[in-house]
């Protein structure tokens, strides 16, 4: 499917018709046209190939050919929350590395040290739709606006829920060895929260302790914060993988 | 040690002078003086605790207090050799975050489909120690200059290795599991190649196999080259990590 077209269109099973920016980026970028085979992804789980059946100033219509539902590459939902770096840069390249590997949901927190407070995730939902276009994904990670620390971890989660964090005081496991260790029967859900450049409060840490979170390490490298979250999502990708 | 200033400094236990540069940045950016204490790392292994005892215009000199021998963080020798993509920015992030994460040698390959046929390495160098004092690792990943592919697979290399690939037509083992299974008395190096945005070529596929590379897959996601160059780091310093 290596020259392929894909288009990211929410519900393509039960339209006819690509959204708008799509449908400008087939008919003035890709210059396709009526007759042109595209492939849709509905961020859900399912390709599908269609046709191009009109193109107008600014529409682009589609008859769909074949629906084309993929099978998911990794069980259960993996959520990774994490504090927004200062360069939006390394949140933005961590999304796209993020969602290269697969995952299904992206939260900001606002905690005592972040240096960013609020965000905007306009940028970040293109690079992630851009992402899922390129590495052939038909899942759209879920991608949440900024939420303070205490609301985030006083949500209830199903699965294994885990805080990372560098407090040699606070007893810590190995992340990976802890979600290898989960029994078959368990949840496989799991969510993992990452903190910011000067890692999270004492006191956060202990609260999400209290609110069920497992107090974990990603091992003995120190690791920016942006790195730091692509581990926590390849690992648990790696753990929660079909083969 | 957070707040404490690291330098690289090769040798940096029979010197008794900072390099130009680092002792510029001394200098120039954190003001540093006599007497002030500073962090030296030799990208061998070893910090060493040491005090400046002079400050000229040009030079910054230093005495050791103490040498800070540490120990590995995984084992064997983690040798990634990957075919740099069209836009620099992208290989000089995967080199940022790999020596986060910790690997030893990193290798470029000119391949039939590469997109970028020579690189400078300078920059690259720089962002590389600059990760190292980040990430207060001792051990300077080895850079080597760009060679033909043909030149890289035909050098004798100790341990595993490993050629990664999107060949179905090719027989391929899953990386990961390839890793894992590696009995304890193998040799723990690991040599890993990655290809360009088109791939290698069959031809480069059927080569590296006739020279004893292993023919792998990363997982069922289709990654960008620079992805999966820190994947595959990330995958080996996993398997190799010391405990």
């Amino acid at each position: 499917m290596k020259e392929d077209h894909f288009f990211y269109v929410p519900d393509a099973g039960s339209l006819t018709e690509l959204p708008f920016e799509e449908a400008m980026h087939a008919m003035r970028v890709l210059r396709l046209k009526s007759g042109d085979e595209i492939f849709l992804m509905d961020g859900v789980g399912n390709f599908y190939r269609a046709e191009i059946t009109l193109t107008a100033t600014r529409r682009c219509l589609y008859k769909i050919q074949e629906p084309l539902p993929q099978e998911q590459a990794w069980k259960g939902h993996i959520h990774l929350a994490i504090a927004p770096t200062k360069v939006m840069d390394r949140i933005e390249w961590m999304a796209e590395k993020s969602t290269e590997i697969g995952f299904d949901e992206l939260s900001f927190l606002n905690c005592k040290f972040s240096e960013r407070k609020v965000m905007r995730t306009v940028r970040l939902e293109k690079i992630i739709i851009s992402a899922m276009k390129q590495s052939r994904k038909p899942w759209k990670p879920t991608l949440n606006q900024i939420v303070r620390f205490s609301d985030f971890i006083s949500t209830p989660r199903t699965g294994q829920k885990f805080i990372c964090h560098c407090y040699q005081e606070i007893p810590r496991k190995d992340f990976y060895t802890e979600l290898q260790h989960c029994e078959p029967e368990d949840d496989e859900d799991i969510t993992v929260l990452i903190g910011p450049e000067g890692d999270f409060s004492i006191d956060e840490v202990k609260m999400a302790i209290k609110n069920g979170y497992q107090s974990v390490s990603l091992g003995s490298s120190r690791l920016r914060t942006e790195t730091a979250g692509l581990y926590a999502v390849m690992l648990s990708n790696l753990v929660n993988r079909c083969q």
